[in-house]
């Protein structure tokens, strides 16, 4: 698989690291010649930090798949795959996709990493719109596994599928976004949590402090192995629609009492139905409680993980081979 | 430190466990003899789990701590704090703290776990009024350390201090919630991203899978250990009003398109620099480079820990012994 990095910043720097440790051939290209000569020595020490926590076993075998080049038309020679991490600037973005789509090789996939503005708004009227979509990562993307793929209204479903099998054969988590929306889908969703924070705090309930231990030392233990959807689904013993049954009007009663906003008509019957129906596709009811005492398993093993990193935290600035020892 | 635990349902054990494994004598009281005949067992079943993880490191010790007693007067005595975790039932609530308070050593604190009722609910024109607040646990407590303190308008300070020194002594993270609230904090949080997963399902944007993913694989990997404040906070070169500044209106423009419900005044420069003097106050200007270096290793760190975790339930069922061999 040979993959295009167009833009050398700290964006393609790190989708560098994801595709060429994933095994892909990797081209690395920028307009910025100081740009593309700082890269590599900039990768190579973010490599060699990854080695460290045991993230990379060959830091040059990795950098070796590596190849720099100023020249746009060489970088996308042969490539199947390719990711635009230019600047946020919308002229940018169009030009260069006129420029991408004129020079790959026609089965190659064209994305970008923008979080900015929709593919519809740089893709339209090309040639190959059809094959031009969005690969939003979350920074750094070599540490944190999803990728938001979101296309315009004409990205085929093969540029889609493409780009998703590409992403989980390197070991990222795609996740398709199925109509275009702004902030995709985790901004949104941390928008929404950051929301109540700030009201929380503003109504003097609580302080940040406070409020970041909520979740660090709550909340966010669980969705860091599993979402919020297979969290409420093992929290009730029938599963998802029996923990809306339970626990809905709650939810809804907050809504309410945060006069910041209101509330809209809430979770329908009908929703409730089709996120339990997605929910029993992936597990079956009669392995919910196998999968409850799964979570149990990982939230002990991830303790001991939290007590393990806050104890070597706490000893001394260990070195990550000292930590990684204990 | 003696300390009453008033109810042997699931809740209570779980609360029994946490004191006990925390060095605490523990007095175990259920009006109901069977139940309180079961506890035990099903208390020494617990820590057996939390054995395997290395979690306890020693189950007899635990359980020496543990007094079961079917008389309340008696699981009272010489006690300096009372954990309630009846049924969620106001009328009980309001007989059970009427008895603690006439009961319990004038020095005791009286805490209930209920969620479902404010303390004022249940504790106004007690005596001893002032001594009684909500500990509000997470389920399981002796895995998630958040408990959330929240006292009637007529609790004393004292009260409150006690209880979040007893916590913090046993290994527990108190979360001071300063005014009455449904929900308190860390349900209020899960309900309103809970509200923009919903609507993010139901307008057609992605899927339950997908959704979880986005969280497991991506926002929830911080959150496993920073709170969301400090997530901005470390997000922007200049911390907190910088990370506002940049992104605010990003998210003021989800609330507004998210229109199951209606944005009020969004985040005020006020609030902005409140929260800001709050994470300057925890983490100097001068420290937020370190940090995000910090926020990296753990990172790196839980990534390793996600990536062993995941491979030991592939492998095969394995026991947990031969889990945390690997």
């Amino acid at each position: 698989m040979k993959v295009a990095v167009v833009g050398a910043g700290l964006i393609g720097q790190a989708w560098a690291i994801v595709f060429a440790r994933g095994g892909c051939e990797v081209s690395l290209w920028d307009g910025n010649s100081r740009a593309l000569e700082s890269a590599v020595p900039a990768i190579a020490r973010r490599l060699s930090d990854l080695k460290d926590y045991g993230l990379v076993s060959d830091v040059d075998e990795v950098l070796k798949k590596l190849l720099p080049t100023s020249n746009l038309a060489d970088a996308l020679v042969g490539s199947h795959y390719v990711q635009e991490s230019l600047p946020e600037v919308l002229e940018l973005k169009v030009e260069i996709f006129g420029r991408l789509d004129a020079l790959a090789p026609g089965g190659a996939i064209l994305a970008s990493s923008t979080s900015g503005f929709p593919a519809s708004a740089f893709t339209q009227g090309l040639p190959g719109c059809q094959r031009c979509l969005i690969a939003h990562p979350v920074n750094p993307p070599y540490l944190i596994p999803v990728v938001e793929l979101c296309g315009a209204p004409w990205t085929s479903s093969a540029a889609i599928e493409g780009a998703r099998s590409l992403m989980e054969s390197i070991g990222q988590r795609p996740v398709v976004v199925k109509r275009e929306i702004d902030g995709f889908i985790l901004n949104r969703l941390q928008g929404a949590l950051l929301q109540e924070a700030f009201w929380l705090v503003e109504n003097g309930y609580v302080d940040a402090a406070g409020l970041d231990a909520t979740v660090s030392e709550g909340l966010g233990l669980r969705w860091a192995f599993m979402g919020p959807f297979e969290t409420i689904d093992l929290n009730a013993p029938s599963g998802l629609s029996d923990y809306c049954k339970r626990y809905g009007g709650m939810y809804q009663s907050f809504e309410q009492s945060t006069n910041s906003r209101k509330m809209g008509q809430g979770w329908s019957p009908e929703l409730v139905e089709t996120l339990n129906g997605q929910r029993r596709e992936t597990l079956p009811s009669s392995e919910l409680a196998e999968r409850q005492a799964w979570r149990d398993r990982r939230l002990m093993q991830l303790m001991v993980h939290k007590q393990k990193a806050a104890h070597a935290e706490n000893v001394t600035k260990l070195s990550p081979e000292a930590e990684r020892g204990r």
